[in-house]
């Protein structure tokens, strides 16, 4: 199952990292590797919480994406890539202009993957480790996925 | 430390509750006990992910403020409630209408406390258990926090 | 994959508990169900650290194994249980004359178990909640587990 | 609260790594630094479980233990460090001939530091990444630490 993303591959994934949800945060891949992925997010007031500062929630969806999409360049294109859980520490409060999350897949062993996301603070005075994270992640066939139809996710948001 | 919290004060964390990120996210306090809390999402095409999932961001952006606010129920109001971390397990993908999270402090203990967040999707077919988190908080004297000024958070905002 | 656990099956769980390193620190399965099981610890003075208080490692490892073996009372007797990743928040010291680990299955779905493990310290006082954790277990077929034989495994410990 | 620790620190840190239950177990600290601790530990056969591995806990213990004594070079000699909660991703069984431990504290913050370890399985192939554990310590000055005197813990076990 282990496999080399081609060029085309790391492409199609950098793109298709910004959907639902995370387009409208506004975070975006910056730089692919095999196993390895940078992403950014410009902070925007509707990121911060209650004292100004950029909210959890927002580092850490941050971090659990992109170890998926660094797990995705590990897999053949007919899998997809699941959280299991994840587990982050928050060192210091974020309250940059920008976030940047750096995330590596450090062991892939059968159907699961295991990355760690590190996500920086760009602040006035320098960008500054603000979070890590290991997220546990798992290789499921497409075929195994339940398909949730727009018809059905949407239906009651007419 | 530990405080019984008035009425008045579970009034104001309610209303408190829905600022910033999460008042954009749409996420509201519904139900407010010493030490215990609910919210509720309603389910926007924004918060879903590329299948059409609920991102297991938004999830995990619940379990974390809702186990905070949890929190800010045991301690006085000069005081302000931290991450230091959580984990998060996702049982299954979430695709319902609306998620309730049910927050409930496990243990305080000098300025630590330990909250459990579940997080449930309102299905069409009934409400299920979709994620459960573990969340490490620290209760800060508000006097030590430091202070993010409106200007310095958001002069490269305009 | 979901099975009933026969009484004669959890008669053999509840013996098949204590090997190795666990028979070794004295861990004992007491009470077992389908899906939970509560193990007891007598403390020696062998299970404490520095400052006489009982290991975080000696909780942790109880933790750990009470919830495996929880979990093999949900599978078929040709799968193994192992432990994919755990998280365990410590309460408060531990110092009393025993431990007591309760274990539940939360969740099982397709390969990947969850569990939660209390460990409750034995004080004179009474019994108390001293550690907590979440553990990540995975059902994997006996053939597809690398034997390690008694003789890779102990060639070097003659 | 920070500090640089003396040769004579690290010395007595080295020896004192090594009591009660990690001393039984057979743990050594091999290599200080300031923030930095490098343990080994000889497999016995009482380390292993059912099926001949090492047993989960012991690289738990041995992950936990060695970060809490990475973190005492950090802070002044009256102040004790506990374990405020660890989280522990296995990557493969071991089953070697010895493990090896390095910590090293990511980050200190007021009275918390987090940490890192990485256990290593001494195969008779060559030396493999295990397992890697993110621990929450917290340094509480001596005077706050409730005694267990000897007497009071070991009562029961004459």
């Amino acid at each position: 199952m282990k496999i080399d993303p081609t060029p085309e591959r790391l492409e199609f994934l950098a793109r298709d990292y910004s959907q639902g949800f995370i387009a409208d945060l506004g975070m975006k891949a910056v730089q692919y590797e095999k196993g390895y992925l940078e992403s950014r997010l410009e902070i925007q007031p509707r990121h911060r919480q209650q004292d100004h500062y950029i909210h959890a929630g927002v580092l850490a969806t941050m971090a659990d994406h992109t170890a998926g999409y660094a797990a995705f360049s590990l897999v053949a294109d007919d899998f997809r890539i699941l959280t299991v859980e994840f587990k982050i520490n928050f060192f210091r409060p974020a309250y940059g202009q920008g976030l940047v999350c750096k995330s590596r897949i450090l062991h892939q062993g059968g159907q699961v993957l295991v990355g760690e996301s590190e996500v920086y603070d760009q602040q006035p005075e320098g960008i500054i480790l603000a979070a890590k994270a290991t997220i546990t992640l798992m290789a499921v066939h497409g075929s195994r996925i339940k398909k949730v139809s727009k018809q059905q996710a949407f239906k009651h948001e007419r």
